[in-house]
């Protein structure tokens, strides 16, 4: 049995800098098309220069995989210069909530604020996207944003916003709501709930930000997947930590999926049987929200059976150790 | 600025055994008058011959102290000539629905099926301490289980039943509804929430079962406390694991707070100014309900500083590090 998929693109993904970026990104870059890179470096990735300059990592570690890193900057205050110097270098701007996840201390404090980067960026077609939590209970963070998600895009109709990484029911729900609001939703966040973190013994591994919600949260997320809701896109959020930052005492918040995303998103749409709605949920509708092609790369799967390594290096990914019925067999 | 308590109980800790017992008992012993011993050990302490030898054992540890342990069956069938020999060496049986918790596997599968054994227990006058928790979703367990203890507090209306640990608004609501129910309460879901265990980086130290639930539930179980309820009882749960059981792949449910319960209730009774009300909330109400008479023991506590050590033996315990205001300063 196989499948075959046309341009996979991961809409939200973390490579890091250094050794763990040279260690991620081929597992990314040989997988997929395109994948939006986040840029909640330290420091962030605030300025033309530091982007480019980052693109270049990421070109060298990718090697000769046909793969299109999509540049992101950090939000913050930019002028009009600075946006239209940036424009054909970058496919959106990420903004963090000061404080709302890893290396996200930078970020906005007061969204009415900055408001005149939103008009700015409409004006332009620059694409937002927002990690959209507030700093409540770590249940209701993201229902508590929703208002946020709202408010932005009445006041910004023709500003692309896409809510990131979603986790709630109540998120799926708005989508349908405001013509100019997208999400990304995770792996992770269509298979497991807080009981797969801290039901049984607790697992650091399966720690994120946002946290895995309830079943009916999950549900939600995994039906509107399946389904291939043209609003919504994959992003693995895939975000890798040594294993020290890990299984030790204030555990940081991601899953390393990349190495996996694609093999269990075709397990996962095979059990329920909606396996032709895969291509417009891990790229078509990326691309037509976004109106962009990816570079083309078919990545063919088989039912032949894969053994997860324990590590990549001293990273610990999702399924560690797991057999999966499928594997990655053929790339052109 | 001094307080004393007299006679402090604990009516709910974790011993364990061999040299965890040793480490642990003594920092009971010496500030707590009685405490109440889990049963749930490898295998479970569910006959009198294992009880009494577990008895022995504590009383090694605790050295010259006043304190009496409170022996604990681990519930199972047992027929009345067991519990007759057994009634002058216990305090009640603890029933675990299995594999609720650390060690609960042996714990009982249907509780529709051990009813001869709540019978023989009301008629004899032996009190029942539940952990009550279904399978469900962890942030609803307690919450799905209360039916369960509102149906037997009506089916065996002279059995003393004790909702152990609660955590929820809910059990603070049901205890004024049965005549027959009680409940005890730990230190630390007075303090913590969810969002102390996995709001920020994930902390293993905070994760315990049942897990620290939302902000309204947290506030209904400190005002309860801070009231003493009458029919509330102080029970840390304290629960040592070493520290490779805890900042791991895997990590054991259960804080240990042994060591710092009686300064940090004087702490937070003393900052909602109602130090008047700790005597009946650690002390009073157990002796009541239960109409027994805990070893006459005078513990007092002054505000001159106390920094926490990080570890006792390879256990870090609750707070650690810490500077916390109040000291047990004279134990008479």
């Amino acid at each position: 049995m196989e499948f075959t998929i046309n341009s996979p693109i991961d809409m939200h993904l973390h490579l890091r800098e250094g050794a763990m970026l040279e260690c991620v990104t081929p597992l990314t870059a040989q997988h997929f098309s395109a994948a939006i890179i986040m840029p909640n470096l330290v420091p962030p990735v605030d300025n033309l220069e530091r982007l480019l300059q980052y693109r270049k990592e990421i070109e060298a570690a990718q090697g000769d995989d046909v793969f299109d890193p999509l540049m992101m900057l950090f939000f913050r205050q930019y002028s009009e210069a600075e946006l239209k110097a940036a424009r054909e270098h970058i496919f959106g701007i990420k903004l963090y909530p000061a404080g709302a996840t890893t290396n996200s201390e930078a970020g906005v404090k007061a969204l009415d604020e900055v408001e005149s980067t939103f008009a700015l960026m409409e004006q332009m077609g620059i694409p937002l996207m927002i990690h959209g939590e507030t700093h409540g209970f770590v249940m209701d963070r993201e229902k508590e944003f929703l208002p946020v998600y709202a408010k932005l895009a009445e006041k910004f109709p023709k500003l692309k916003i896409t809510m990131e990484h979603i986790t709630t029911r109540d998120a799926v729900e708005l989508l349908d709501r405001y013509e100019n609001l997208y999400a990304t939703v995770t792996l992770h966040h269509l298979v497991i709930t807080l009981n797969d973190v801290a039901g049984g013994l607790l697992n650091p591994h399966l720690f994120c930000k946002p946290i895995a919600k309830r079943p009916e949260d999950r549900e939600a997320l995994l039906q509107a997947a399946l389904a291939a809701h043209p609003k919504l896109m994959f992003g693995s959020d895939s975000a890798p930590h040594p294993i020290s930052k890990k299984e030790c005492c204030g555990c940081a918040a991601g899953l390393f999926t990349a190495p996996v995303c694609l093999p269990t998103l075709v397990e996962l749409f095979e059990q329920h049987d909606v396996l032709d709605n895969l291509q417009a949920f891990v790229s078509g509708n990326a691309q037509r929200i976004h109106n962009f092609t990816a570079p083309s790369k078919l990545v063919k799967l088989e039912k032949i059976g894969l053994q997860m390594p324990a590590r990549y290096g001293d990273v610990v990914p999702y399924r560690a150790g797991e057999s999966l019925p499928w594997a990655v067999t053929q790339i052109s």
